[in-house]
């Protein structure tokens, strides 16, 4: 081959964008293609909607500190939190799986065990996947399809001027939860004899190894009649994914770093890292806490749920994404969050 | 773990049946669910068909001898061959791959080629899909989407006594075409500066690295108004797939062998071999023809196709799923078919 460009290069995104950027659907029943959490699919009048995720051992997940059921329960978790950005409900997952020789029968149920868990608190089925040996570590791939009522579904391009900015839940507490879990590995490690130290971090590692998805604000919206002009899932950070909706609505717009929802618990282990929790709200990732924008004139049907926070609000797309922090300096928002291709 | 039961012991069937015995569907639109081709989804009125698939290099593909544009292709295609086996018409995939900092941007638009190259040919949109790095080898899971008109779906379960047992195309080729290319890899790790000798071998060569799934199949019977009573895609072997359309319609079958069609070209390739063709179309993978049963009230239609051969027939399930030989022994069809878990 005469040219080489390292993926590491371009990252992520820009790899998605390159490699898609030729894509002409060809198919008068792909409404929303790549780009977005999901792809929406038009069946006459109701409108499917799919995604889908990779997840790969050493990469995604570490065996030593997450238990087998729980990364089943996650791996579902993952692909909803991105039906209910769609502002779609989940219906069906297929799941597939590539295992090495190392795993037995009974570590699958395991898995397993976490996924029908998921499936049935989501009321999601199960409807296919494939089985496959790896030469090497734990493979998952999880495809969620949902449905949508007509012109309900909620892209990440649909924010305004004026708009609200909203989160739900509380941010930065599953990236503490990974410093934790991998100090503890380090030790043990080190030395086996010594015990995993987690007193008190019960909240932030559970919140990294069994997060929930947004079903809870999706029947929220229903039932208060909101739809969102856009929404995406906190996946790679609260900075990061600010940007993408800023950048696919074609707006700016001000956080105050203030309001946003950091736990008691989260607060607490990041003064024990010695780390600002903001900063792990900001550019930790994996917290599947929805990020939306509203119009004004929802407000007060908003405030009735606790879950939700008012975070900032959009502006023109001239004034920039921009953060406004408690000491009242503002700066530029940056992503500095995870990149599973950076990274490595 | 108190026990420990190797994954190998069961086999992919029946890990499958294992992993998947309890599961209830909770969803009206899940029609059918796992252990068909694929699964199928209602969308008032309209089903959505989805399934999906996991290639894993060094298990079920070597890159040695691979080039990854008809990698893409042929990652694309085994998926749609799952959907017409469904009497289905794809419509969307998704494409998630894994990559290990081996490869470059140019060997990645490489394989994207060709997984558009299919996508144009068979007339399907990427929608959407996931970029991961993997520690070792290039993984790739596509999940693809289909429709159907209603009730038109074709099952694995509704063949019965009587039915003309039919194959698409001619089998065995892939299989030769693989065993040519093991043996080519093992000459040039021996001594790289030998060439590889695939003369004459371009038909069973092509057949394994592009193969095409059965769109034209699928017309032909939306033309003639054919609904086949069951039907799957010959992937593992005919052998293999014979025996789960006996086991899910619960009949027994008689297959001529006579009747199999192989191509001249794979008949030469087998000898070279010193193996019987016959063998090669009943137990090798990957040729991914359609087997199906038809009434025998559409016989005159089906002689319409050159491209379908009439192999046997479907009886009792008492009598057993037997082969009638070019010597006219009987014997009781066996699976020797590839199981990509028992395989390693």
């Amino acid at each position: 081959m005469e040219n080489r460009t390292e993926i590491s290069s371009l990252g992520e995104f820009r790899l998605i964008e390159h490699l898609t950027k030729n894509i002409e659907l060809q198919n008068a029943s792909s409404i929303v293609g790549v780009g977005d959490d999901a792809a929406v699919i038009d069946h006459f009048g109701k409108q499917t909607v799919i995604t889908t995720d990779l997840l790969i051992e050493g990469v995604h997940f570490d065996l030593i500190y997450t238990p087998l059921k729980h990364l089943g329960y996650k791996s579902v978790i993952v692909n909803l939190s991105d039906l209910y950005a769609m502002n779609a409900s989940p219906t069906q997952i297929t799941m597939s799986v590539g295992i090495s020789n190392r795993f037995s029968v009974e570590a699958l149920d395991e898995f397993y065990e976490g996924v029908y868990a998921a499936c049935e608190k989501y009321g999601v089925d199960l409807v296919g996947g494939d089985t496959a040996s790896s030469q090497k570590g734990f493979i998952i791939s999880v495809t969620a399809i949902g449905e949508v009522t007509p012109d309900k579904y909620v892209k990440r391009s649909g924010a305004k001027k004026g708009d609200l900015l909203c989160v739900s839940g509380d941010l930065g507490a599953a990236y503490l939860g990974l410093l934790f879990l991998e100090r503890e590995k380090k030790i043990f490690l080190e030395n086996p004899a010594i015990q995993p130290d987690l007193e008190g971090e019960s909240y932030v590692v559970g919140r990294l190894l069994k997060p929930e998805a947004g079903k809870n604000i999706i029947e929220f919206f229903e039932k208060q009649s909101i739809r969102p002009t856009s929404m995406m899932d906190i996946s790679d950070g609260l900075s990061s994914e600010i940007l993408h909706i800023c950048k696919e609505s074609e707006v700016g717009c001000v956080l105050y770093e203030e309001k946003i929802p950091v736990a008691e618990e989260t607060r607490k282990a990041a003064f024990k890292f010695e780390i600002d929790p903001t900063a792990c709200a900001l550019n930790g990732g994996e917290d599947y806490e929805l990020l939306f924008t509203i119009d004004q004139s929802d407000y007060e049907k908003l405030v009735l749920n606790e879950e939700i926070s008012v975070v900032g609000y959009v502006t023109d797309a001239a004034e920039g994404a921009r953060i406004i922090t408690k000491g009242n300096n503002t700066f530029p928002i940056t992503a500095q969050g995870w990149d599973a291709l950076k990274k490595k």
